[in-house]
């Protein structure tokens, strides 16, 4: 093989990630040499704070707080960029990408948001851009999309991506714990941050999803092509109702094209309880793709935290590293990700909410009088909504208030929210507690 | 992006996958030449019978009964065999890869038996050789060890990897089936073959985990380097008491990493009934990765068929086909494979299955008379097996017999060979009807 020169890396960020990668390329250096062909050296560690203290096992002389030790460093030809974030760290990605750098990023709010135009970027300069670390980093589900299973028409995409809140509907549905409490142990726990909203809203997982999507379907989605429900609505009692109805709730994501339009989704779900991805608990993630030939394979593994991200990462830049080794000319199409190229420009539409068809699980506060159910049976029957079961639970005689579950059939989404307006506004109906999505 | 010229295809076996992997290329054309950049061209399909029927999508002029149309056609730049078993599989291989064609092969046995031999052919021949279907088709679990976890040292492999067997198991578990009753219903449904002791003695699982292993741990395993056990000896009473004592069984495939030794083997074993493993039904396959930063990850799809086996290799083909497309020179050292260059030629050494440690299960026939499990527990305990647990069952009255089932804390392997050989001496032991590894 030849050796076109050295490989060095500048690594931007040493946070828990960038710690993780930096002893790994310190600590692993034979290793990887030997997976490479070559050595792989790690050159240069971009800091915010130059004054805070660091791992011992980190070399001062590699630290620095000035970002063109890296970005203005001819010798440096991969950029490891693990901020997070987008300011500055998509400025640094553009920077790296237009002087002729490789990149890998872990950066899944940059690959959502600029990922076409870093992408463009990547191709004028013959460069590539890599992000397994950007979505569920234990999980290889990004190289898979865009290498293994590339034989395939992907049909859907369905998992749970994001472990905090997956970690809080497990500690919700085992223990009974309500949401508040269940946050406070994830915080407690360090699997949710101070501000928990990136999680608790789903925010997190619509960038994921974007990029998962645009990837699966070869086209290119946006934060703002995905549907997004949080988690904060649920109660304990929810978790309850849909064990006995034969389900768990979980954090999904969802993608699926169908005739040329791709609906893309973030919201808790009632799951049957056979189903795989009834069976994730905890902070683990999984997803599960439905391929034209591959059928359903399903992924699982840890999400997010230093030791699974930082595979991701150092995976990708091994591969990278591989490439510069074995003189690997102009990267392959797909190393280019979404929106860069022909293969990623595919015109599909994004569907609206409103015309999805689903099984829906509803729960109301009501008058514990008779007839009540008759009421909001009969507009549900006007908008074509057909029950499939009715639970009446919780009558509270001095409130003189009941409540009921009820589950639906498949019916569109728009009738379900029209009609549940008009449930909402009957006089006996004292209040809407929660509307979910049933995933069969 | 470069055009280097066309892109043929040669390719050899027209079965069930072979049929799949032709309408794929013949059908899906326009959609593959988007991904690769460039058109990709059946060119050539060799059959043994060029008389028998074939799918009428198939133009007649691209079959051909005679293999050097393939193998001496210049134009024909990537060769795609699914032919199976070693002769003459294995000369066409040889002879693609002398020739400087890429190869894609679905052939299990080969890649298992002589992997370093064709690695090193295609190395001194500048051409690449993928072998994503020859372990799992569904599962893309060859790229995933060879590419996004090489990050990882990888601690341990664990799955299912044959789905006839885990088809048959599966059976016999929920409906009591006696092994000979699933296995003839595993050949009607066409899970099994005609001839069924590939699957059945744990073979086929052989190749896949010696391939496997080798990946995962960068050196080079061959099929006798792993132990090996078949199904036959299970009957359903062994499945009831392992789920009374909290356990599945699974047909196992395991190779675990320590102090430089290698383990591995392939066994039904008792899984605890909450690992996801224990969930895994039908005919389908799971692996259970276990790596130094990725943490536990679990792959679960198809592991075989026509459709499955078809993405992993049509998967190959664009892959192969892209770097044609753009140019790219000397293949990655890890598309090379086991055993081809440094990256494969980790010192390793293959433990001995004597040395394993493991907890067991033992099922016995003993004469229903006072002071037997005593007799039993002493030989057990003076090899330094202690008991976990002992069930006392199926007590004849008329036959004076009665089924003790016990399970042991950890023990040597060794140890329980020597002690059970010693056990079934016993004058009041009838028979040792199963001794099962559990699998933690």
């Amino acid at each position: 093989m030849s050796d076109r020169g050295e490989i060095n890396v500048g690594l931007m960020g040493l946070g828990v990630v960038g710690g993780g990668v930096a002893i790994a390329l310190l600590e692993q250096s034979e290793e990887i040499a030997r997976k490479v062909g070559q050595p792989v050296k790690l050159k240069s560690i971009l800091v915010r704070d130059g004054s805070k203290s660091r791992d011992p096992r980190i070399p001062a002389e590699l630290v620095t707080t000035n970002p063109e030790d890296i970005l203005s460093d001819p010798a440096i030809n991969i950029v490891a960029e693990v901020i997070g974030g987008i300011d500055p760290a998509a400025g640094f990605l553009k920077d790296a990408l237009s002087g002729g750098k490789h990149v890998v990023t872990a950066n899944k709010e940059v690959v959502a948001k600029f990922g076409p135009e870093l992408f463009s970027l990547a191709q004028q300069n013959r460069v590539n851009l890599l992000f397994e670390a950007s979505v569920c980093g234990g999980i290889p589900i990004v190289g898979c999309l865009m290498n293994q299973l590339l034989a395939n028409e992907i049909h859907s995409i369905r998992g749970i991506i994001n472990g905090t809140t997956n970690y809080i509907l497990t500690q919700m549905a085992h223990h009974h714990t309500p949401f508040q409490q269940a946050l406070d142990e994830a915080q407690k726990q360090g699997y949710a941050e101070a501000d928990p909203t990136n999680d608790v809203e789903g925010i997190d997982a619509v960038y994921k999803l974007a990029i998962l999507a645009s990837l699966a379907f070869h086209s290119r989605f946006a934060p703002e092509d995905v549907f997004r429900q949080g988690i904060s609505s649920l109660e304990p009692r929810d978790f309850q109702y849909a064990e006995e109805l034969g389900y768990a709730i979980k954090p999904l994501a969802i993608a699926t094209l169908s005739d040329g339009t791709v609906q893309a989704r973030v919201h808790p779900a009632l799951v049957p309880l056979d189903h795989m991805l009834a069976k994730v608990d905890g902070i683990y993630n999984a997803i599960e793709v439905e391929g034209s030939l591959c059928g359903h394979v399903l992924f699982h593994g840890m999400g997010a935290g230093r030791e699974p991200t930082t595979s991701a990462v150092v995976g990708d830049l091994i591969e990278l590293a591989r490439n510069l080794a074995s003189n690997t000319g102009m990267p392959a199409p797909a190393s280019l990700g979404p929106g860069a190229d022909g293969a990623y420009n595919r015109q599909l539409r994004v569907g609206s909410t409103d015309d999805l068809t689903s099984k829906y699980y509803l729960r109301l506060d009501v008058a514990d009088r008779p007839g009540v159910l008759a009421q909001i049976a009969s507009i549900l029957g006007d908008g074509g909504i057909s029950l499939a079961s009715v639970l009446q639970k919780d009558t509270d005689a001095e409130q003189q208030t009941a409540e009921i579950v009820i589950t639906t059939h498949p019916a569109r989404e728009a009738s379900v929210q029209e009609s549940l307006a008009k449930v909402a506004r009957l006089e006996v109906v004292r209040e809407v507690k929660n509307l979910l999505r049933i995933e069969e």
